[in-house]
């Protein structure tokens, strides 16, 4: 591998160990030399890949939010499904993940606009960046299925879509602390049994 | 003052700053000797009231609900309100607190459920204990609404007001990343027009 390569494939190492270990330790709590000694990456060599650890905390949150995008995005394009359906079905599926998981870490979107959200004007960038297109997949979602009937009009997709990634985050943080089930159940009672209607 | 008297003193100034250094640094970017020295408490002598960080984390979660459960009580003990209207203005006067200190901070409980809530068991429980009674009392306010008529009948009153909860940790994160007050008037739409008619 060329000097470049190794580069990119270096990063991309510190990247996906940077979203394990801040989604279960949180910011503060992960130093520099634990990610890179992680990641397999030679210590002391972390500024020759990202600037500052706050600008490395809002690359992992880009990184940390495309495959929920994808995942969502192949939800919706399933011809089985139409947009509530798939919707309701991609909820269940982070569930399921998240059951599996023990209720352990989270949303690392939630966790860092909790910990560095007010702190943090980098990282609070990146998590509204990140945030903002996790809501236009959502409303994009909720538009086509007031389109066709599944959804009632009264209320603008976008700001249903904001209801439903702000709701999810709360329901995040109180499973982490009830270890349960019960305020995920909760969320898709009120979002699909209660609101879209 | 007597010892013992100094030492609850010490105690309760310990606390107070806990509240704030944990509530806008977070559990792990906050030293024991940083809160010693703005409580103005011989430092050092930290392990002399609390039997460590974890302990004192679950004292300052318990310390920070008290005035909240005190402020909610006082609006639905108004005799010009009805239970409905007392939640209403609870909700707006923490909105408006959260404005005037320009979104930062938000909510103690939500911060530390995110950052420690799945690490420390100790800071687990205590936050859990005060999100439950906390929970607890809008219940009570919402069963005395349904009794009232101010809110239908159709679901349990605690199903209600742990929806409300939730959903408030999660408006207050989406709030630290806007700097904004539009995801606490989106909750307060959700919650007083849309949720409980």
């Amino acid at each position: 591998m060329d000097h470049q390569g190794r580069k990119s494939e270096n990063r991309r190492r510190l990247l996906d160990e940077g979203v394990r270990l801040l989604l279960h330790q949180g910011y503060h709590a992960t130093g520099l030399q634990e990610i890179l000694g992680r990641a397999g990456v030679p210590k002391g060599s972390f500024y020759h890949y990202f600037p500052s650890k706050e600008a490395f905390g809002a690359a992992v949150i880009a990184h940390y939010i495309e495959p929920f995008i994808v995942q969502l995005e192949s939800w919706l394009e399933r011809p089985d499904l139409d947009p509530l359906g798939a919707l309701e079905s991609y909820f269940r599926s982070l569930i399921a993940e998240l059951q599996a998981n023990d209720f352990q870490g989270g949303c690392l979107l939630g966790n860092l606009m909790a910990e560095i959200g007010d702190t943090s004007d980098i990282c609070r960038q990146a998590l509204r960046r990140a945030l903002h297109r996790y809501r236009d997949k959502i409303a994009t979602a909720l538009r086509r299925a007031q389109e066709q009937g599944l959804v009632g009009r009264g209320r603008p997709p976008e700001e249903l879509a904001d209801f439903i990634v702000d709701y999810w985050q709360g329901a995040l943080l109180r499973m982490k602390i009830e270890r349960s089930i019960t305020p995920l159940e909760r969320f898709m009672d009120q979002v699909f049994h209660h609101t879209l209607q």
